[in-house]
This record gives structure tokens, C-alpha cells and sequence, in this order.
């Protein structure tokens, strides 16, 4: 039987990989990638290093084109389910060059379960009658490299914390909740929060350009529009994340 | 200036330390440990074969008595902060075995961000006056764990999830949100929602003795109950979560 693995990476620091990541990654005939045209070249430098630091057996590469994606899609969840179905009819071919008792592999960015369509790319691919095993490797996540580099706690004490996205924010505070942890925005939407809160923001995180802000949002949404503005200008991309607490923390 | 690591080390799976956490560890003079009068042989096997496998260079090992907690308290969070204060006596003796440059650790399991005191115990003593600086290793967390052996995502396409404790979940299904991911939960807070949610239960994840059900709640509960009973009786002790999914997933 095929197996197919999908390795958490980790959110920016090589060293993020886990042990047992690593023993993975040695078990691996095929590396399957799925990129858009224009990837940002440090992001497959980073993969190009992980390999070359710790898979020593030969290995094969197979490169499949990522199908574009409409980002401002009126019905969010029907385009995405549509670029999904197209981006299985992808992954299907990049399979068939999987041998009947190979290990294929996808690397992925964190960890699997968050905000990431390779699980189900796969279910997708196993309800169309494709015949593979899927053994899931989990990685350290965006959220968890945030809040170790300022250095915070997710949660408050015996609190719930919302992990949601920039346009879910946009929509409003969610309810119930004091800690709310934001990926994908690109539009700044803690800037409609209440400027009293507390965020703490984080770009590039565990890379060398890592960058750091904190402080209440009235006092350093400014500082983060610009600095973001600035980085994203300078390098071509930005993958940021924030944590926004809603209770002045007690030691800032 | 004394150095803290806090370092988070997955979820139960030595494997799961990330070669940061490997490289941390071997900077480290002191390692500190704040254990219960009757701890999990276990857990403690399981940290000292962290150390025995990745440290070769000397170090100290310095324990404290973390203080009793009342499990069930009228104040929950005064009753919390309370132990906290206590902890951190307690933490202020062993930090006190940190020679001036030395460098001393705490190891903590999982992410060190999720539902866990360290980093709130060294604020306080930062606060009273203690000084060195911190530095946090993300880890693996028990939610990332429990995902990659359902090999299942946490979060819908573009919606958000919330993570939070069985004794919230008691109180009700959280508002704004269909995906909960429910940790420190000792009573079956699960049998009290809609029997059609889908359930990903695991315990002891990432360990030898790794358990998992799932299914709707209305079908698995009764399983899951006798299960987990039987698991602790047989083992003196668990440690599960679970991740309650409101819309039945596409292919379960
Ligand atoms: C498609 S999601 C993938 C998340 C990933 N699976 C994880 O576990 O972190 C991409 C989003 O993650 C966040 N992210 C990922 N890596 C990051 C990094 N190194 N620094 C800041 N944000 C990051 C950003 O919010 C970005 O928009
Ligand atoms: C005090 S919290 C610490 C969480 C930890 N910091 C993390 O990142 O997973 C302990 C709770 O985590 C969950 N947990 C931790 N390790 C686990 C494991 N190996 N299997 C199942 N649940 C686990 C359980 O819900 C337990 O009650």
C-alpha cells in the first residue's frame, strides 16, 4: 500500500522540525510540492535546506502547479471548495508517480490541521477511489512560534482563546471570547477592534527578519501598518499573525 | 544575566521535541522541575529519557514541591492565582540555585502557551524583583497531536475554532464558532452537547498507550466513557482531549 505523509515544518525556523519529523523525512521516495508560479524564494530555499540537512537517502522531487485562487471571492467557501476540487485534479497526477509500496511525502507549513487543504486534498482524493494510507507528522504552529517570541501565554487562566481569521475579525469580536488569535489578514483588521485591547503581533516568525510588536492597539496599530508596509515592500511578501487579549494583561 | 528557557516538549512523543528544543537543551546548567508529591512514573521516565537521549554535557537537576491546587474550587480564578502565588515561592528557592551566567530550564509539556502556569509564574517573580531574562521553544501541543492522529484539520475552510476547558464547555456550547478543541476536561463535559457533533477524542496521544475514537457524540460517548474509565483505572492516571466539530465533516 502507497503511504502518504504530511509532515508539519514548523512556522519559519528549520529548527522548528520535530525528531520525529526528521526520522520521517528519511523514510521518503517522493517529496510532492504543489507551488504557484511565482513562490517567494526564501519559503523554497527553507524547504531546499530542511531536505539537504536531513534526508541523506535519494530522493525524488515532483513539482505540480498550484492553481490560482480568486483571494476577494464573494462566496468564500464555494471558491475555495472549487479550487480545492482543482487543485486535487493536480495532486492526483503529481500521485501516480508514487510506486505501489512508495512513501510519498507533503511538507507543511506549521502544522497540518491549521488553515492548510493538504488533509483535505487527500480526503478528496481517497473518496474519488484513490488507494493510499495518510499518516499526519504534527508541527509547531504560527500561533505557538507568536507567542513564544513575545513570550505570552495563549489563553488566560482557565479562558477559552478563539483561533479565527482577518476576515472573520473584520466581521467582529467574536463572542465569548477574550483571546482571540488571527491568521491570514492582509487588511490590518485589528485596526476596527477596541483600541484599548491588547495585541501582540508577530511577522516572519522564527526566521531572521522576525519582527515584534506590542502594546494596545490605539498605541501601536499605527507603528504595525507601517512597519508591515515597509517589510512587505522590502522582501516582495509577509506571512504575519497576531494575538489580540481583551483584559489588560497584567505584566505587559 | 541568568538565562530561563522554557521548553516546550510535545505532547507525550519524545520524538516530538523539535531540534530547537534538542540544541536548547544542550545549553542548559540547571534543569527545574516542579513536581506533585505522586507523580505520573510515566511522565517522569518520559523527561529524564529526553535528557539521557539528547544531553551530553554535565548538568544540575533542582526540584521544588509544586503546592496543592483545589481541583474543584467556588473561585476558580482566585483559587488559581492563589497557587500560583505559592508556586512561585517555590520557584523563587530553586531559581536561587542559578549561579549568575548560568542558564537554567523548565520543561514543559506540549506548547508552553497552552493552559500552562510557567510563564505566568516567572512574570510574577519578574515582577517582584527577581532578574534574568526569558526565552520560550515552542512545542508541539496536545491539540496538534490529537488532529494528527485523527488526520483530521482543526478548523472548517475559513472558519474559526475555539479552544477551551471542559468546565466551559459545561456551561454551553460557545457562541460564533462550530469547530471546539476541549482540553482539561476530568467529567465528560461532551455527553451535555448535541448528540449529532462529531467527536475526535485521544488519549495518552503521542504515547505507546495512544487512544482514539471518534464519531457522532451520540454514538461514541457511552464508548468513550467506559474507555476512559478503564484506561485510568488500568494506568492510575489520563491525560485526553477532544475536538468537537458541529458540521459533519464530508468524509469522516
Ligand atoms: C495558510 S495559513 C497556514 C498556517 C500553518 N499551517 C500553521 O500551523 O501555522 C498561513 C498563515 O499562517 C500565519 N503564519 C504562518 N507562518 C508564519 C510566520 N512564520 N510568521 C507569521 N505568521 C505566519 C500567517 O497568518 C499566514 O497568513
Ligand atoms: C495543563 S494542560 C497542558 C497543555 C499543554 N501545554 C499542551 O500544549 O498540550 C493539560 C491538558 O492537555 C491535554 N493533554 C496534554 N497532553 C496530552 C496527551 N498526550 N494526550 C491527550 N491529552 C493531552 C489534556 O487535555 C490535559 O488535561
Amino acid at each position: 500500500m502507497r503511504k502518504i505523509l504530511v509532515i508539519g515544518i514548523g512556522a519559519g525556523n528549520p529548527d522548528h522540525l520535530t525528531v520525529q519529523a526528521v526520522k520521517a523525512l528519511q523514510t521518503v521516495d517522493v517529496f510532492f510540492v504543489l507551488d504557484k508560479g511565482s513562490v517567494k524564494q526564501e519559503l523554497v530555499d527553507l524547504r531546499s535546506s530542511i531536505l539537504e540537512a536531513h534526508v541523506t537517502r535519494p530522493y525524488r522531487w515532483v513539482e505540480g502547479r498550484d492553481p490560482d485562487r480568486d483571494r476577494n471571492p464573494a462566496d468564500y467557501v464555494a471558491t475555495i471548495d472549487a479550487w480545492r476540487r482543482a487543485r486535487a485534479d493536480v495532486c492526483l497526477s503529481l500521485l501516480s508517480e508514487l510506486g505501489p509500496d512508495e512513501v510519498g511525502a507533503f511538507l507543511v507549513w506549521g502544522d497540518p490541521s491549521l488553515y492548510d487543504s493538504t488533509l483535505a486534498i487527500l480526503d478528496d482524493l481517497l473518496a474519488r477511489g484513490s488507494e493510499f494510507s495518510v499518516e499526519v507528522i504534527p508541527g509547531v504552529t504560527s500561533v505557538a512560534a507568536l507567542t513564544a517570541g513575545h513570550r505570552v501565554a495563549l489563553n488566560q487562566v482557565g479562558k477559552p482563546v478563539q483561533i479565527t481569521t482577518g476576515r472573520r475579525l473584520a466581521a467582529g469580536w467574536p463572542s465569548d471570547v477574550d483571546d482571540v488569535a488571527v491568521m491570514l489578514d492582509a487588511k490590518y483588521s485589528f485596526e476596527g477592534v477596541d483600541p484599548d485591547t491588547w495585541i501582540y503581533w508577530g511577522a516572519y516568525l522564527g526566521m531572521p527578519d522576525e519582527i515584534l510588536i506590542s502594546g494596545r492597539v490605539g498605541e501601536v496599530a499605527a507603528e504595525i501598518r507601517s512597519v508591515r508596509e515597509e517589510a512587505r515592500a522590502r522582501k516582495g511578501w509577509i506571512m504575519d499573525t497576531y494575538l489580540l487579549r481583551r483584559d489588560s494583561p497584567a505584566s505587559p
